[in-house]
């Protein structure tokens, strides 16, 4: 098999300047800091609470946090998981015990896609932009499921609140589970609306993902939620209660916290982190961002004609730069992501900075190459 | 579907004497506590680490301290995962693509049965006493995968050291992929011979999962290992990547601490500890034990005739203790362990004393009644 995403981030871990993973590695705020020099005292609360209380209080500060009130409702299920992945793997098996066809984004991360696909489903692609505008009439696979990500990855694009009504209601209408997959929330205010109020309004089976690990640099300490309405024909409980007992106590009290501190100024520190970062990288990359309105903490830039992507993916490799090339996130037309590469943002400014220097420095030897 | 194992221990967690799941719920020794006491330490130490050294070192601590040295060798492939049950439906999935028949162990713990039966994979029951002595002609299903746990959970049953080479030349001779799940592995000296030494004497594919989610009451902060030989036919790395990236080098650390811990004298505490409330539960109820040599975190106990596991579970629950009935565990046959009820031993030694007596004292009335 060719390597996946997650394949060239392992090797970006080695070494060299890393640009490649969207995993949080920026350092500590002031706030943040003293939660973790709190460890132990989190450590001996978390262990003398019902498991319960923990995550439904932890799941209940995160959420209400980004704005999703309507998600604490009675009548919806959830469960903590380890991971957003964790998740949409059990998204993905239930899929296949129901025997319904998904449609999916195209481009997005391509392990959404793959998660799937290694459960043997049938999956049709449907294109960021019909998604965001124009008929809907062909898009929610009659009986199936339609799997949209909202900020999407990498692109950035927001579903409005109106357009997601709309296509709720095509959903409804075809008896299409809507899965939303919202893990880059917290980045974006123009995704804090109340969705699930907008989902409730419809007679539709939904199933939302909402996760913590694109935003804190906890070292993979996160917690994934995996929430969905009652009567949703996905057997979701019971794929979960193969895999899992529960998220980690201890895990979810300090997203508690982080969700606390995001509250009070946590959040609008990352999202301005965020923006100063890609702010120095469209600075020392002399390249044409792909998605100008992006908020999400990665950034793409249009590569000039003649430059692939991969090609350019293992030069800068050898230079220890990592980044990621953009044919993966078009996971079934590659092509159309051969101009594209992909920079995270979820760094230290120096790291974004030198990153992006170098990728630069490459491509200016390049083009005298080119022109010689 | 009916309740799994995993629904009735999530009923268990929220209240009552909870001798349910076996996630280890005791008090932490001392030099366990300094350990959760050096957490902002540990968490500073690991951020300056690349997350594959950590990774590293964490597994040979862990495998080296249960005896596994030949684990460690170059040629061994191993991903650490967010827990065993990750690992098992990672194989699971692996299976699938390979579309290869799966013969299991029976009895063992539903959700290794249920995680597999999951993706849709035939699976063929193979009793725990025909894999412990007798003729394997007939087990390792040609071209297929041979399922089996040591030491398993609930019988605490452990391969010898001779006997799995048997199994591993029968697997060798018909194509068979052996998967074998330790993770209950430290808590029995039987189980710690050289495992993968024994197995690489043969031109064999495998598969073993190491688990740290028995052993220390860390709020299910925990690693699985997935190991596997080179050359092994299942896409057990790709299943991999599209899952994770790696798991959490805060947590990686602390499994190395533990483990640490665990070969000065922890692990001899941690058996210490289990034998005497094997002792303690044995006292306090009226019953045989089910498998007398068994030295695992649980302990079964066989039920006078007229007393079904199900109905039993019902009626203390009403009480507020919180058992596993039998039947669960014979995922195939569940009719072979209406008259057994499994307790966990993973806790202190006043919950299971308290457990044992409740559980008696409902035995006593109801052998009152019948004999009234």
């Amino acid at each position: 098999m060719p390597d996946n995403i997650t394949d060239l981030e392992v090797r970006a871990l080695v070494d060299g300047v890393n640009l490649s993973d969207g995993h949080p590695r920026m350092s500590l705020s002031t706030s943040q800091s003293e939660i973790i020099a709190a460890f132990p005292e989190v450590f001996a609360h978390t262990r003398k609470l019902p498991v319960d209380v923990v995550e439904k209080s932890a799941r209940a500060a995160f959420l209400s946090s980004l704005g999703q009130h309507s998600a604490l409702d009675e009548e919806i299920s959830f469960r903590s998981c380890y991971s957003s992945s964790t998740a949409i793997d059990m998204i993905g098996k239930a899929i296949r015990l129901a025997g319904r066809p998904v449609a999916m984004v195209e481009p997005t991360f391509d392990n959404l896609h793959d998660l799937l696909a290694g459960h043997g489903l049938r999956i049709r692609s449907v294109a960021e932009t019909a998604l965001a505008s124009g008929p809907l009439d062909d898009i929610p696979p009659p009986g199936g499921v339609l799997f949209i990500v909202s900020p999407n990855n990498p692109t950035g694009t927001v579903l409005a609140a109106e357009r997601l009504r709309d296509i709720a209601a095509a959903c409804a209408e075809r008896g299409t589970v809507l899965v939303i997959d919202s893990c880059f929330r917290a980045q974006d205010l123009r995704a804090q609306y109340d969705m699930y109020a907008v989902l409730g309004d419809f007679a539709l089976d939904w199933v939302i993902i909402e996760d913590t690990g694109k935003l804190w640099p906890l070292q993979e300490l996160k917690t994934g939620f995996l929430n969905w309405n009652a009567g949703n024909p996905l057997p979701l409980a019971r794929m979960y209660s193969d895999h899992m007992l529960s998220a980690s106590p201890f895990i979810l009290r300090v997203v508690e916290l982080f969700a606390e501190d995001g509250r009070h100024g946590g959040y609008d520190q990352l999202r301005d982190g965020i923006q100063r970062n890609r702010a120095l990288a469209r600075d020392n990359i002399n390249l044409p961002p792909a998605y100008p309105d992006s908020r999400i903490s990665v950034d793409t830039f249009r590569l000039p004609a003649g430059v692939a992507a991969n090609a350019l993916y293992t030069d800068l490799g050898e230079v220890g730069v990592h980044v990621l090339p953009g044919e993966l996130f078009y996971w079934e037309q590659p092509n159309l992501g051969t101009d594209l590469i992909r920079i995270s943002l979820a760094r230290d400014p120096e790291a974004v900075v030198t990153g992006c220097q170098r990728v630069d420095q490459h491509l200016e030897a390049w083009r005298r190459v080119v022109i010689r």
